[in-house]
């Protein structure tokens, strides 16, 4: 399992039902959390997120609408006993933030709380599971995109047939990497009479507000399923430029560069009561374009 | 017209699709919002509460679902170009925080911000429509209820009387005060053949998070309707007054010392998925009793 769920697509100020941005990465191990607008943890009620499986969110900048849902959850998580670490990725300034409204409330969280401020591009996390690292994007204050990998060996152990050839569970790591195994007796066993091979490695890309910038294009080569958002279509090119976002052909230009299977688009200026023409401008250029919408599940 | 809108009764955690706390206070000339947890300005969008036509926003207490909508509020406005005055009143601690979130986005709003900082029982607010005076609570951090009195005159002018009988504009204020009117030939012009009488001035208080406490007795006395918080039903006795908290019979107490005409509760602990005992509990004991349902808006 490797999909987003959209619980948030606007921009700025909430409109038309639409909330700020929030989006949930579900693996088969645990939720991730990009972003956290205002009303983010209702949203997670609503589409019946497993919010105690997120242990990492990933907040791409410190306007309002992209985390001001964050210390509601927080204090939230609080409130209902969690005792499991929590780890916050951030542009400089959150942690005190934070700080400060737990403090004036007398709030002593019953778990730990772990800021990770972001300054540079870099891998924030790597495990056997998932890879995940930032890159800066071109926006009015310090932004970041984030790109996630999923860590995946080459094959997969069929237990059955280890047994049967009577192979150490000690050695399956490097049987998930191809290796043969050989016998004390010197008989080979070769690597694809025990293993499967694995699907590939998928990735997941999210780009963050920016106007349209090709200095991400090597930090977002080849993902599977692109986020770029679309905060207006292309006859406002130059409001987009203005304010340091991003229009419908500019995303949909960089989709293509980027070589990217698939791309989805967001973070819609309250200004579109209805965003049909977000669909139609953007797979003018890039068809394989789906829109944000509220609660859906995009599988990468 | 001077009645209260609901827009959030939970307490705490946002659950059942009810909110943390905020109510709308409606009259003539203006509106006033009384505290403004997370997700108001979209329960506000929900309700079509005119929030342009809000001046003053009384945040009760620094516990988060009290107050985490503020600052998503104050960006909103300056989002959406206003530029009158907005004057917040809380206790000590608010403004450095929302200072805070406004420099790390490099925000300059178009309008003023005043913070107010309550630290004692006082009047915050008081002109020719209504007085808006403010009392201690006893809850676990500094916490204030609030008092809203209409001012009304005794008496209103009957234009087309007034002027058939000559009487000059500059007089209407004592008119209004129960004054008659002297010509200048001596002859007296009845108080009551140029006015009518005006309705009773209307009084609300919102007694915001507090344990069971009669000291607040003397500030809401005779108002015609009362919010008291009733986080448990009777049961929880207890653990209301641990946490400084109260319960459905002690909010009814309350309400009769007070001599309150009518009894409005909210505040309700996510305990609760349905809040028929709420009711049920206060009515045996202060029968005018309704619960805050969101959406709901009550005549005071």
């Amino acid at each position: 399992m490797f999909n987003v769920t959209i619980l948030g697509n606007n921009s700025a100020v909430p409109a038309f039902d639409r909330h700020p941005t929030s989006q949930v990465l579900t693996t088969n191990n645990e939720l991730f959390l990009i972003d956290c607008g205002e009303g983010t943890q209702m949203q997670m009620q609503l589409y019946k997120i497993k919010r105690s499986r997120i242990n990492h969110i990933f907040i791409s900048h410190l306007h309002g609408d992209h985390y001001f849902g964050l210390i509601g959850l927080i204090t939230s998580y609080g409130l209902m006993g969690r005792i499991n670490d929590l780890y916050l990725y951030s542009p400089p300034g959150l942690q005190v933030i934070v700080q400060m409204q737990l403090d004036v409330a007398n709030v002593v969280l019953p778990y730990a709380l772990h800021f990770v401020t972001i300054t540079s591009n870099t891998i924030l996390l790597q495990n056997n599971k998932i890879k995940v690292s930032c890159f800066a994007t071109n926006h009015r204050i310090a932004c970041y995109g984030f790109r996630f990998d999923e860590v995946k060996s080459p094959r997969s152990i069929d237990a059955p047939k280890c047994l049967q050839h009577e192979i150490p569970a000690a050695y399956y790591t490097k049987l998930q990497q191809g290796e043969n195994y050989e016998k004390r007796d010197g008989t080979i066993v070769l690597n694809e009479a025990v293993t499967v091979a694995n699907t590939a490695a998928k990735s997941y890309a999210y780009c963050a507000d920016t106007k349209y910038d090709e200095t991400i294009l090597p930090f977002i080569q080849n993902v599977d399923l692109l986020y770029h958002e679309t905060t207006y279509l292309d006859a406002l090119q130059d409001k987009a430029t203005e304010r340091y976002h991003t229009t419908t052909k500019q995303a949909a230009a960089i989709a293509i560069q980027a070589n990217a299977k698939q791309l989805l688009i967001g973070h819609f200026s309250s200004k579109y009561s209805v965003l049909d023409d977000f669909a139609t401008e953007t797979q003018s250029i890039f068809a394989n374009t789906v829109l944000a919408i509220e609660g859906g599940v995009f599988e990468v």
